[in-house]
């Protein structure tokens, strides 16, 4: 049997090796445009941000060896053809023409299409222009061109694109010394991925890190004719030495295209669930093929490292006989922004119009562990069922999103979710842990214990100019030193709720710092017939999101 | 509506605090036989290590405030009788006799049972006699008493019991100075959670900072008339100056037995899903009942404040007319010592005649993020549905098992697990997360891609005289620096297993550093017709084994 592989990442090398456990006889043949096998993308902001001692740290086993030609040739008894790219696939012939350092025509019974994704290149006007200073972060090269910029004493960086890799750039540039701007052209980060209001506590931590321009646009790069010199956002201009495109990535099918493969909806590669393409001897995987959303049956691109993974074992499993399938993806993501760590999975709350949402901030583990530290959680449901969940903070919240992550796939209610026997010891978690307690919060909406308004809806009734009133039930120091600069706003703390009932107004909204305590108050007040609102996840959430409005947060 | 709760720990609180919020106008009053209500008990040996400040930190909330009687009064309306002890249930009239500093008689529409657990007393000689330097640490009483002993100077303690509470207390003590001996009369610690290859780790590794006899059984403990001095263990004399039995706990249960409420098998109370005891008018939930086992569906009793918290919920529900139902545990158990964390949850390896195993160890993020940390991980399937999991490591190992948890008690199988869309960046994991590496490992051992044995199978083959060969397949200066020093044991790298195919003998045991090579190579040998076997997880999982054997692991 001959299998050739094109592409030498993740998803190619997987299936390859897979091929290879599973079939000693298999001639394996893996073609890789680039210098390197095995790159470990992911890692190209850390190296730029100066956490790698070397860049053949990311070829680099678990045991110090270096995943080169000759690893694969020699324990694996894979032949990779680096710097040699397939030029064309001929379907009737099973043949690949590769050209390069290699100039061949290969056969293969089987043909893994692994080629990956491109960097989107926005529509701007002097992008293409010839200079130094312009680049993706794509590739290693990428990687090196910005060090070098840096070793030239560059000292301020333009980034196009809030999305994952912008940010993770953003931080690796920063840690350079840099000067970072970014420009976002939505109205948020990582717009596709998050919600508004988990979007604002991210920003309003970087923000005194980098500039960030959200709801801006980069008109123009600007050169001198030998480097950059500054970008135009909305009109205005800004210096920079260092531009840096990061503006997404889309599927590689180029090849795949010129073969006649059909692409699905979304433009990438079109799969099974065997990861088979409409050509049956020929898979594709990782970056260039789309996936079935989990949730939604609907189809997805979601290029990601630990995805490309997971389908290179099923079609290496696939060519050997071994009945495989991927179900799909949850479209989970996850980055790290000087110190806060912020993740998503599922649906967003603006992808549904039934969605109950549950928002708790609190400690990711015992508030009197000396390790705590402060996380917040946003877990969406449609119906009793989760679909979704974003979290954002400095202790553990890739853990709640992975719990997350599991119920979801696993089809689970709140209850279930709520009942997760998940491990309890002071130095890991709270005796409610907090992925817990949002589901709980879901379920008390869901029974109706308790109504409430998101932190963007208080921000636009605050905007506005209609008459209402909000009552802050936290102390009155913690009112006094930090709260919301509105006449609207009134102090009643929570141990003085029952004695001062009757002065409290027919119809009120309850705010405090987490929202446990507006809860405990609501509970009480819509039992004596009040009319009252929470804003879920108290100040925790809503701060960012009123300050991104406009509206004052501070001392009285 | 009148509620009597007898307890003031998390379930009784809880629930208390749950019937408020769903109806103001019942009567609640919580009857605590302590000084304090809402003790965390799970901070005891936290407060004990000096972590905390003072013990009011265990009684605040998180914005500060001490949950003390005006505390429950003023912001909950709910009554606790501080110093009371209820003695008496009359279930006929439905009344509980009070005595302490109130004396009462008080009537109930529901009551809840939460009265806790108790410690376990082992029948050793001396162990009653009424001298200064024994106790348990099981409140906060107890915990003040081993801080006196301490600032009069003790300079050695013994814990007898190995189980969590003498896991956390020895790494308390060890931060006070005080030279710990810790007797554990099973054979490894953590007994009845644990397996013995975990066990195993985590004792290689705290066997530098502590003494640790297992397999020991203290026969008496010895005083001078006034004071603990010493005690004897297997025959042998131990010099100590604090004794602390941590021995296990057993439900409180005297009350309900009195009243003639039905008790399990467990010898903790009945209840059924609602929580109810055999009274329907009495409801019980934390230490004091006992609960099933979701995947066997047998009673258990593993007493836990995170199960305590979810079962007062389900209480306050049903007595306010909501129906809802505690579906029970996985006995999930987590602990920190001297920096490692070791959990476990469902079923273990040994309480399984037909589990498939599948050990990994590596780093818990991406090898080149210069936070990674070694983590260790057991899961442990039955068929392919995943039923347990231990793991053991310095890094996020919590995470693993929350996913684990989750996957369980969903009924994952390890198809499902393997398709996790778990959350991937350097920061937070690696491209496989090794949750994922671990149920592929399964899969690969259920279709017969692969044959093992487990860390203690090695052991005592070593140990025998009977002949084989074992393949060290790590490179050279891996085998010289440390390897088994057993003459059966040769070295072939794993990238000359290849061209030297011919050397290597039928029949062979191979094994690497985590069992990721021996895999490699065994998929290679296998098609090669040699019949080899791999010892799961490598030499992280059976180094520590090997060396409680007795067999030498060193440089060669």
């Amino acid at each position: 049997m001959e299998v050739v592989v094109i592409g030498g990442g993740a998803a190619g090398l997987k299936a390859a090796a897979r091929v290879r456990r599973l079939n000693d006889e298999a001639k394996i043949t893996v073609v890789e445009a680039g210098k390197y096998p095995s790159i470990s993308r992911c890692g190209l902001p850390f190296y730029v941000g100066g956490m790698l001692q070397e860049a053949k740290n990311l070829l680099e086993t678990t045991y110090g060896v270096v995943r080169d030609v000759n690893y694969f040739k020699k324990v694996k008894n894979i032949d990779i053809l680096i710097e040699t790219k397939a030029v064309e696939i001929d379907r009737e012939r099973k043949t690949v023409k590769v050209e390069g350092k290699v100039n061949d025509e290969l056969n293969y019974d089987y043909l893994v299409i692994a080629t990956g994704s491109k960097p989107v290149k926005p529509p701007i006007e002097g992008i293409d222009e010839d200079v130094e200073g312009i680049t993706f972060l794509h590739s290693l090269e990428d990687a090196e061109k910005i060090f070098e910029m840096w070793e030239e004493d560059a000292e301020k960086a333009v980034i196009i694109g809030a999305g994952l890799i912008g940010m993770e750039c953003a931080e690796a540039l920063h840690n350079l010394d840099l000067e970072v701007t970014v420009v976002e052209i939505m109205d948020h980060i990582v717009p596709t991925l998050l919600d508004e209001d988990i979007a604002k506590m991210v920003e309003t931590h970087i923000k005194e890190k980098i500039n960030l321009l959200t709801s801006s646009k980069v008109e123009k790069i600007l050169n001198d004719g030998e480097k950059v010199t500054g970008v135009v956002v909305n009109g205005k201009e800004i210096e920079t030495d260092l531009v840096v495109v990061a503006a997404g990535v889309r599927p590689n099918v180029d090849l795949a295209v010129k073969c006649g493969l059909e692409l699905g909806e979304t433009g990438a590669i079109k799969v099974n669930e065997k990861m088979q393409t409409s050509d049956k001897s020929i898979y594709a995987g990782g970056d260039c093929v789309e996936c079935t959303n989990i949730i939604t049956g609907k189809k997805v691109y979601t290029p990601m490292g630990s995805v490309a993974n997971k389908q290179g074992r099923v079609i290496g499993d696939n060519i050997c006989g071994i009945e495989s399938t991927f179900p799909g993806v949850l479209g989970t993501a996850i980055f790290r922004i000087f110190g806060m760590n912020v993740g998503r999975t599922g649906l967003c709350e603006k992808e549904l119009s039934n969605a109950v949402v549950g928002r708790t901030a609190g400690a990711d583990r015992f508030h009197f562990h000396p390790e705590h530290k402060p996380i917040r959680i946003k877990l969406i449901a449609s119906g009793n069922k989760i679909v979704g969940c974003q979290v954002a903070g400095f202790g553990a919240v890739d853990k709640r999103l992975d719990v997350a992550v599991s119920a979801i796939q696993m089809g689970a209610t709140v209850d279930d979710l709520a009942n997760f026997d998940l491990a309890y010891a002071p130095p890991f978690s709270t005796a409610i842990d907090l992925i817990i307690a949002s589901a709980n919060m879901i379920r008390n909406k869901l029974s109706g214990l308790v109504n409430s308004i998101s932190p963007v809806e208080f921000a636009k009734m605050l905007q506005s100019d209609d008459k209402f009133t909000v009552i802050d039930i936290r102390t009155e120091k913690e009112f006094k030193a930090r709260s919301v600069l509105d006449e609207r706003v009134i102090n009643i703390p929570l141990s003085e709720i029952r004695e001062k009932v009757n002065d409290i107004p027919d119809s009120a909204i309850l705010i405090c710092q987490v929202g446990t305590r507006s809860y405990e108050a609501a509970r009480f007040l819509m039992q004596k017939g009040k009319n009252v609102k929470v804003v879920d996840g108290g100040y925790a959430f809503f701060q960012p999101v009123l300050e991104s409005y406009g509206i004052e947060v501070g001392e009285r």
